[in-house]
């Protein structure tokens, strides 16, 4: 087999990352696709004792894939909460696929769990942690589900044997945190009910005074609250939750306090950005996704615990077959310590990015997403076409476009609300169409749809952000005209 | 930044994949992997505010990473449930890597959802189903945790919005399935004591009878049996049960049928191996793993569920910055089918695995390892240097080396047992120092350690067979004369 032919094409993408043609996606159906990959010889479709196809057409099916996907690598796309990918993480995960190992033993994996333990080691240390433990993880959603049923295993040790016992125990998160909290407390049989979800400010900060209210509440219905989820960097709006008032409160009713920083905990490597995450000390247990704003390619998922022995009882049961404590090294296997039997190497390409980067690199990294947010919410703000939906935090910039009509933006009413929020998809899928920009919208606390600016990719320039909102603009224009 | 340079070493590890040469593994300590590193001016630690290391020590790191990780794709690696990686999946991981995106939508996603569709949509053809729906997820573990959460959420759908209601709901495996399923019901808030394990025949096989009357004296207890995995291929003796009577018996009484073919499932590719899959066509879900038989590579797990409309429910949060109804082809978006946000493009090398060896290539890798595990187990029984501790099945041998002394083996005594038990590790210790082959160890239903042999590498031959059979006499000799 020609390996080279195969890899050609990859590495041709990844050498050509930052350059702004081609398009970043043609929002092609699935009938395109379709039609497109069978014109190869490859279709889509895989038939009953369907033969392999030849080496040659292979190569050809991978440049059609590279070809028909969406390019997150562009430095317009500001779709998701990830974005630019560093090469060395795409090494690193090649790397890791062809030593194809698992993480569950020292014996399978004698570097990664080295690896994985230096990672771990020095997150916790900049979390300012003197003890720890933890792991990577398949994503941010596992460590909220991990953090959730360590609290419980706590305050209910028996659960463990016995299962949940009905109590009716309670977790906070705010409004706008991650929606895996209330997918892990279904999951863990707690109940959605027992998710109470607590108000924020404009910037989606959960307010204090919120929590306090809300565990005031809980307390008086009978309940019994054991866990506040603590958002670093909310998905829609950036907004890092006040951790110092948190964490007194967590600490005054004895709740674990769990950090999602899944997004925002990053900030850490910047000394500009890292008062943001002060108060994580005193967290419980953090949740922090490399592969979101330091491009380390999905997934790469560190899950903390400060302090050490909550993740062995919460997660054992001690395969004989795996974990014979009869072999070398055997204190080293991580298995263990969590849910799922075989993990990904993750952490090798953590470490070899980290090594490639260095911290300076990441804080650069951190820095410039920042900068170009703010420079972005400031163009903005100056500009009668658009409309900020919220201040500026972190890397998000939510704003609408504003149809010539609402120039200047009225008191909104429901027909404005209503102008606004249908333009939006109207607009993203003219954008789709011409395929130079990506970028999401949602509403926001029960708001019309805005557009979401994410800064992530080191490559993005300020000349991106223009010639985005000039797009914007003309998709505006037309999806305007278009529904008038 | 010379990618080339970075790649080179790693497209050579896998040309030369089937090389007898090196060693698998050298087991070296903690203290030895982190001299070497610290001697290629790249230590394994990571300091605070470290710079980044210079790009030629990046190439030099990469090869130390490959010259001290296990070499899995050695033919003579017979340690793990997964041997021999396909080159071609590792180009996929490469390529997913590159592309980095997730399968949440099919906006971000396009080529690979429709992948994904296809090749879950031929695995439940091959089970027999006429209707099914599923998704990829990051192991087998999650596999068997989501379908015990359909279960649940089937006889109890109010649990989630109320959470576990305390019942007395019981699941049943067989005392061989996989931890997972014990690690699972203590996730789930049913607790451990919600899990029952059913006896085996000597070949590791649920007893249809035994499960019978589990069933009965559970009920009888006033416990509500809702959930029965079979395992098919399991992890130390390969043995598959007996699905039709597990099928009748899970018909009788109403309860979810779950198969966890993670290891077996592959099975159904072969039209000689396939009888050990039937019955599966009245399963209600199945766990399926590429990355084991198939050589697709840490992680590819399918999860199916027959039928369809059950994964929405249990699992949708409909967040709505990510799932817009209103954006064009949002009925093909997987994200709220799942309890995970962000998924791996893991469907796209099990796609391109697929075409490049086809369905006949898969049922050639599957008759050769048990061809080859067939082989050996005759090759064991007439060696009286070995005796075979269980009947062979699939593609597991588990057996023991005897020490002179034992030969023939007398009547099993505790005496007997303990010698046998104490060399198995310390064999291990002897095989791991001279790095020629890998394999593990461990007991069996309450008797001592045995060594199994893993046929998965097509590359494997029946020369490795003796060659690693001799090793591990040689190795037996040099324990027992140490021990002695």
């Amino acid at each position: 087999m020609d390996l080279d032919a195969l890899v050609r094409p990859i590495l041709d993408l990844l050498r050509r990352a930052d350059a702004r043609d081609p398009r970043i996606s043609d929002l092609a159906g699935p009938d395109a696709h379709a039609d497109a990959f069978a014109a190869l010889g490859v279709p889509l479709s895989l038939g009953p004792g369907e033969p392999p196809v030849d080496p040659a057409a292979l190569a050809r099916t991978i440049e059609a894939i590279i070809a028909r996907s969406v390019r997150t690598l562009h430095p317009r796309f500001f779709n998701q909460n990830f974005a630019g990918a560093d090469p060395i993480a795409v090494v690193g995960d090649f790397l890791g696929a062809a030593l194809n190992t698992t993480m569950a033993t020292y014996e399978a994996a004698p570097v990664f769990t080295l690896m994985e333990r230096q990672v771990l080691a020095r997150l916790a240390a900049l979390a300012g942690w003197s003890a720890h433990e933890g792991l990577f993880v398949p994503g941010g959603s596992y460590s909220n589900l991990y953090a959730l049923q360590l609290a419980r295993l706590r305050v209910d040790p028996d659960a463990r044997e016995r299962g949940h016992d009905g109590a009716a125990r309670v977790a906070f998160t705010s409004a706008h945190g991650h929606y895996s909290l209330e997918k892990s407390v279904v999951l863990l049989g707690l109940g959605r009910r027992a998710l109470i979800k607590v108000a924020c400010d404009e910037r989606g900060r959960m307010r204090p005074d919120a929590l306090a209210a809300a565990i005031d509440d809980a307390l008086a219905r009978g309940q019994r609250p054991f866990f506040v989820n603590a958002t670093a960097g909310t998905t829609v709006l950036g907004g890092f939750d006040p951790l110092p008032a948190l964490a007194d409160l967590a600490e005054r009713h004895g709740l674990w306090l769990h950090v999602d920083g899944s997004f925002g905990a990053s900030a850490l490597f910047s000394p500009a950005q890292a008062h943001l995450m002060a108060g994580v000390e005193r967290a419980d247990s953090l949740a922090w996704n490399l592969h979101k704003m330091l491009g380390a390619t999905q997934q790469c998922a560190a899950f903390l615990v400060r302090g050490t022995g909550a993740l062995r009882p919460a997660f054992a049961a001690g395969a004989d077959y795996l974990f014979q404590p009869d072999k070398p090294f055997a204190e080293l296997d991580s298995g263990d310590t969590t849910f799922q039997c075989a993990r990904r190497v993750d952490a090798l390409k953590a470490w070899l990015l980290w090594k490639a980067r260095g911290e300076p690199g990441f804080a650069a990294r951190i820095d410039h997403a920042v900068a170009l947010a703010d420079s972005c919410a400031a163009r903005i703000a100056g500009d009668p076409r658009f409309r900020l939906a919220a201040p500026p935090s972190w890397v998000n910039v939510c704003f609408w476009w504003l149809p010539p009509a609402l120039r200047p933006l009225p008191a909104r009413t429901a027909d404005v609300d209503a102008v606004l929020h249908d333009l939006a998809p109207r607009i993203k899928a003219a954008m789709l169409r011409r395929g130079e920009a990506m970028l999401g919208f949602q509403p926001v606390d029960g708001g019309p749809n805005c557009f979401r600016l994410l800064f992530i990719n080191p490559a993005t320039t300020t000349a991106d952000i223009e010639a985005t909102l000039e797009l914007l603009d003309a998709c505006g224009r037309e999806a305007s005209a278009a529904g008038a």
